[in-house]
């Protein structure tokens, strides 16, 4: 069993890196706290005897040596970046769950055939740079590495001129490495382990993913002197499209969601009729063929109710991945760690983006979840048990030791 | 007759001072470019043998001497302030106008037996630091100075402080000033005069106005993990009271405007169900009880529409004023200046607010209109042609000097 009070000491501690303005953290992606939580990770990974590689897209990997020089490595972690108004654990506790792990293995004096990597993705959350899981994407061959380096945040900054400015450019090839296994610990954020009472959830699948931005171009006027039917109002095009949203994955239920949540108005003054906004639609579900049907859906009505109040319809995608289905060997593995360790567990799909979802692509590849309060995530206010992440650490560390072949 | 070729000439030479992305301007109040564009005016003013008087609003006043000691002085002028993505014209044809009437006085050396005062009211517009036409409607004993003083911008900066910061801070106490009328020339900033081929507006009424901050709450979570049934987006109130307010301002017709200028959403991130999102509602008509009716039915229907998706419902009353008539001498004075020169002219409602509207109840006013492009304003493509401002600061000089007995 791993030692479940230091791993909440050091998830309290990387917690205090970035702090938010309501109890949690605003540590985005390649921002000065980034780059203060990856040297404290580092330092700790150096403590417990790691050795660290860090690729082209900044992704961290901290490896415990293994006895077979030829056998490939069993990978854990998640994530250390979070939400402007993030939580304290998502992504958080799967990197440090998988330290917590090697800790434990070092102080037990376990010795596995195959190394064991500590893994620190970079931008998982893609608030600032869209997509979400952009160098797990990399890494898995979805995208280029210099369409990576060109993605630009809010302000028109690139990723990778940020990269290169806290100074987290490695040397090592993108996608070079060769993955024996990959485990990703994570809280469920939703509501479902929580209102079953279950410990754990072996993750088989996950959700699929649309992200559609949408620009919609009326024309800028004045709000008083502009007679209504000369009004182009792209603020309506917004209106009819959220609500075109909702309905479509409301008639998709049981199992999708849909909803807006980034949206930028011009040239957002109280006395101007909305010019042009531009907007992010969110879609998802776990079964291909319902996620092309809600996206096509949307793709032809979208416009249409545009094209009725006069304005004009565009849209892109800008981040998407099909639903993953993890790999059997590996899921086995979660589940009977979970079995043997005596916690209750139940099997799930994973309703949010991981990078473990894209490594699964190139990889043997599961995941373990733990429950979090009230299913809150992506709220500052998010929380979960110090058992709760215990229970899901000692679930990865046996899941991984298997794996690893002790 | 003025000097329109040097009237245009001074238009196109503030025009440069904060220019926009498209041709426009962005010289909004209180901005290191104001204070540019209020000294090129001092600049001038002196030139033309004015004398400045500034005051705790940080508005100008240059005054011409009258011959009567005793006689009250006639004002003209308007705002040189811009929308962020603003015209050329809207406030700066007012203030420019008038002093070119001020040279043209001089050029001919024409003595009035009132002084006459060019004014350059500050923040018109009211996008930095809502309401709309702030100092104006301190100077007619709407606002407080310290309520006015303690109005924030987005970034939290009050307007007291930035008026200190560029150095505007007059001595005079506002609302001090006695005024024997006022006449403000504007773009129409509407599509009438246009349509109906006329180059003088002869303003006889104005529209009422009410700016409503909309609050709307939700609970920020996960855009993928969260069931449709657990959501509260405020996302989706934003949307069913954009259209509430479109309904509303349409069974309304005619003469009604309504729509959202104004919106931010928090937190703002692809991936997060929008916890919360304001916005500014602007309603308009020139008929006061059907303002009040327009204004009773969306402070009724809204938090119904909220309430029935799961979201909260806040509103306030940020900027309101009700319709004014403007004084019959004073339209007279227009309406016979235009007649005498032998311009087209027509009687019209001011659709957009002016500071001539909260003057209106404090001194004899009036107003003159000259047709725009398309009717196209708060927009930077916003266009007039040199003969339409020639013709409207010709009305306001004559209209001025019968007012001012020469
Ligand atoms: N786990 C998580 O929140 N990832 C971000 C990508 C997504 O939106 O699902
Ligand atoms: N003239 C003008 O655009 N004034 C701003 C106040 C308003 O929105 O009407």
């Amino acid at each position: 069993r791993i030692d479940g009070a230091r791993l909440w000491d050091s998830i309290m501690e990387m917690a205090k890196i970035g702090p938010g303005v309501a109890g949690g953290n605003n540590r985005q992606t390649l921002t000065d706290d980034d780059a203060k939580g990856r040297a404290l990770f580092q330092k700790w990974c150096e403590a417990a005897g790691l050795t660290m590689g860090v690729d082209e897209m900044g992704t961290m990997f901290a490896t415990r040596a293994g006895e077979d020089p030829d056998a490939l490595p069993v990978y854990m972690g998640s994530h250390l970046d979070t939400q402007p108004t993030g939580g304290k654990y998502d992504g958080v506790l799967g990197v440090l769950g998988a330290l917590e792990a090697v800790r434990t293995m070092n102080d037990l004096g376990i010795k596995t055939k195959h190394p064991i990597v500590v893994v620190n993705w970079t931008n998982e959350e893609g608030t600032r740079f869209a997509p979400a899981m952009l160098a797990s994407g990399v890494f898995a061959g979805k995208h280029d590495l210099d369409w990576a380096y060109d993605r630009e945040d809010h302000d028109g900054k690139k990723f990778g001129d940020e990269l290169k400015r806290i100074g987290w450019v490695g040397d090592e090839k993108v996608g070079a490495r060769k993955i024996h296994a990959l485990f990703e610990l994570h809280i469920e954020q939703g509501p479902i382990l929580e209102a079953e009472g279950k410990d754990i959830g072996v993750v088989t699948h996950g959700q699929g993913l649309r992200w559609i931005e949408c620009t919609v171009t009326g024309k800028e006027s004045h709000t008083g002197s502009t007679p209504m039917h000369m009004r182009k109002n792209a603020g309506r095009g917004l209106a009819l499209v959220t609500e075109l949203v909702h309905e479509i994955a409301m008639k998709s239920q049981p199992n999708a969601v849909g909803a807006i949540g980034h949206i930028d108005v011009y040239p957002n003054s109280r006395n101007i009729i909305p010019g042009k906004v531009v907007f992010t639609v969110d879609m998802r579900t776990h079964i291909l063929p319902k996620l092309n049907a809600m996206v096509a859906e949307f793709e032809e009505r979208a416009p249409k109710l545009c094209a009725d109040i006069g304005v004009e319809f565009e849209c892109e995608i800008v981040g998407q991945f099909d639903p993953p289905a993890f790999n059997e060997t590996c899921v086995k593995a979660v589940r009977s760690a979970a079995e043997r360790l005596g916690y209750s567990h139940m099997d799930i799909v994973s309703g949010a983006g991981h990078d473990a979802c894209w490594i699964n692509d190139v990889a043997p590849t599961a995941m373990i979840m733990c429950p979090c309060v009230d299913g809150l995530s992506h709220n500052e206010a998010e929380e979960i048990s110090p058992e709760w992440a215990a229970a899901g650490t000692d679930v990865l560390l046996h899941a991984v030791l298997e794996t690893a072949e002790v």
